[in-house]
């Protein structure tokens, strides 16, 4: 064991990538969306990696892409979050499992019982991931034409964290003595009725299952705008976070880490996790060329319709091998708008090169060899951008393998990465303690 | 193979028992209810054994007991049904996988999306228990006051099974042709939005996960009043049904498939499966002690209640070592009562023992030797009482490696039961045909 900060580590994962072209690069498995075996593969390379977590995306509607673009990608479906996750845990010992679950469009009791289930099944490695689901498609899918508004779907999630957690203090952690000779399973006095009537939710309780094995498994959420900011304070353990460049990143972690200080609590029980795209090469310049190539396979229809999001205006009449036209002012966010604009000046991209780097990913990324991704890595902890990343592989399996064998080894050597899981529970990766029960002192 | 009718076998189980005292019993695990490694060993057993599915009991609540009955028993708490059954799929390979879902306090896209998700990670094994959930506690833990009302209840049913069907049904069997080459990952002519807009739900569609292996995975059912009845012939592809006795058996049995056939569909893709508790023993004198001993761990105040129950009249003031005394015409249903007055008549039991026989279990049972219970079993079938039976055990893990190691070699010897799986999905296993799309034809 080292004393100085270590580096915490989740894989933010879709089956077969986030990266819309992935599924073409040469040695994908397309077909992971719906074949288990390649996700048992990924979670045992990544638990042998002795990564964290590993964090399955969701959304509640197939995305929201026009179908030209969609049908381009395998990204409009996938397993569902607790089956799959679940189904890992019983191939797996240690490595984290955090689920997306929205507070908008579930019933706290039902999201209460399935993490603790969860959390029981691999002792103590469960997480949820607390949305509050902002696609208007998901709401559809759920008998609401209208979508909550904002405000109001934080509101509600406020409350429902507070009924999922009381819930899962039903029960005291020594409440069932199972007394074989006597006869009593539980005791009664160790058993709380939660009767709780609020603004969104009535929930009487008590959960029909035991206290999880990590009190209340790990909450990650990934709030950005103030309401977001503000919850993710209060009752969050991990905050995932999209960020553009290490400043921003430092900006972000002073601020969350204040509110939490505000509210009394150690700003090390909070961990704060950017997203990163990481492309590693053994040269800066093979790491570069995997990421044109996997750019390249983008279909520029797909493209297309990204980037005329991105900029609020129809860019499919543009040269696309030509530099971006001047855009006229549209009612695009002036941040992404600008955002996309440097981007293609900087890196000087041609509209298709732009298009697919939209239509694929085109936030925080590192590439490189692994001792230039170590360096950035480790300048994020040491200046406090970051305590770790939510690291997103371009392309399966063999971005995931480069990373587990190339950079994780150079974290290693450098102190600044377990070697080996030192504890058992999720909480325990995170150095994070485990609740005490608000019902029931402890044992 | 034989020619002649076989039988299909489910396990229906609760973690440690459905009896409540067999947490008590000799060599049982009293905390499978929160410990993976008991339920992985279980339906490892049962898939050696070769049973068509392993199927879980499910409560939205704690158990609706007085709690001076409830705190004597393990049935108070268990792990939640997707998320057990996911993890049990990984660890499995053949072996059928129900979990039981409620169309009351659940929403169609997630059931639709977490069974589908179920089937494609066990390749083809998912099966859904279809319940309406009666229990008005359950109601309290969803926001509800109120309880639906039966007949609403069964209309949201009916309404909820077509919205379900209709999600898996979002897309073609070949809508996924991820031809890398031109880069279209699926044919928009193969998505199907459903666009539902019914008296109880409004859900939009597609779904966003691919159809299930077994395009549908397998409906189950348990109805038993006349609605009840009707749906499952409408919709179930398995009837889970409680029967007191054969001559009952026959008649529900011929009633449902009767109904089955007026609606133009084949009987035998209709399986009727009765609950039967079955106690093994190398003589039936063995047998019958092993019950016995069972019963004898119920605790009296546990008995009491449930007895209290059935009569509709309090017994705690009863002689325990006495024969039932004469009770008054009550409120309690008077099949019940009259059932529980004959129990006790017919077996001379002390109010003590049929308290622990009611606090126990006390439906349909099969006691004595494997050829006793081959016998009887081979009755049901060969009568039309049954297609088969959902096996109930009586204390974990005896009475199921009893039962494997016993009267399923005695039904192989018969020709009454698979030596070996044929098939890989539930559906072959129960000889059921894999439904067509309604929105395309077959490829």
């Amino acid at each position: 064991m080292t004393s100085s900060r270590q580096l915490h580590l989740g894989a933010f994962m879709r089956p077969v990538s986030l990266h819309t072209g992935a599924w073409r690069y040469p040695g994908a498995f397309p077909d992971a969306n719906f074949n288990f075996a390649h996700l048992k593969r990924f979670v045992q390379t990544l638990e042998a990696a002795c990564f964290d977590a590993f964090f399955m995306a969701d959304h509640l509607a197939v995305l929201n892409m026009p179908v030209d673009a969609l049908k381009r990608s395998h990204t409009a479906t996938s397993f569902e979050p607790f089956t799959l996750l679940s189904a890992l845990a019983a191939v797996t010992e240690r490595i984290g499992l955090v689920a997306t679950a929205s507070t908008t469009f579930d019933e706290p009791y039902h999201i209460a019982r399935r993490f603790a289930s969860l959390d029981h099944l691999s002792n103590g490695r469960a997480g949820w991931n607390l949305v509050t689901t902002s696609n208007p498609d998901a709401a559809r899918n759920f008998g609401r034409d209208e979508h909550l508004e904002h405000d109001e779907r934080y509101r509600r999630a406020r409350e429902f964290y507070d009924v999922v957690t009381g819930l899962w203090d039903s029960w005291a952690d020594d409440a069932f003595v199972r007394d074989v000779e006597s006869g009593l399973y539980f005791d009664p006095e160790k058993l709380h009725v939660l009767a709780h009537k609020g603004e969104y939710l009535s929930v009487r309780g008590p959960l029909n299952i035991a206290r999880p094995v990590q009190g209340w498994p790990v909450v990650v959420q990934a709030g950005s705008s103030e309401a977001g900011k503000q919850v993710a304070a209060e009752t969050a353990d991990v905050v995932f976070t999209a960020q553009s460049s290490l400043e921003a990143g430092k900006r972000f972690y002073g601020d969350v880490k204040e509110r939490r200080e505000r509210l009394g609590r150690p700003r090390n029980h909070l961990k704060i996790l950017p997203g990163v795209f990481v492309v590693v090469g053994d040269s800066r310049s093979e790491a570069q060329d995997k990421r044109a190539k996997l750019d390249a396979l983008v279909h520029y229809e797909s493209g297309v319709s990204s980037l005329s999001i991105a900029l609020g205006h129809d860019v499919s009449s543009f040269d696309p091998d030509g530099p971006l036209p001047e855009i006229p002012e549209t009612n695009a966010s002036r941040s992404s708008r600008e955002r996309v604009i440097e981007l293609a000046r900087s890196e000087k991209l041609t509209v298709r090169q732009l298009a697919q780097r939209l239509g694929g990913y085109s936030g925080l990324q590192m590439i490189g060899t692994a001792r230039d991704i170590a360096d950035e890595m480790q300048q994020w902890l040491e200046e406090e951008g970051s305590d770790g990343f939510n690291v997103m592989f371009p392309f399966l399996p063999e971005g995931l393998d480069d990373f587990a064998r190339k950079v994780v080894p150079e974290l290693q050597r450098r102190g600044l990465f377990r070697r080996a899981y030192e504890g058992t529970t999720l909480r325990d990766h995170l150095g994070l303690p485990r609740p005490g029960n608000r019902f029931f002192k402890s044992p």
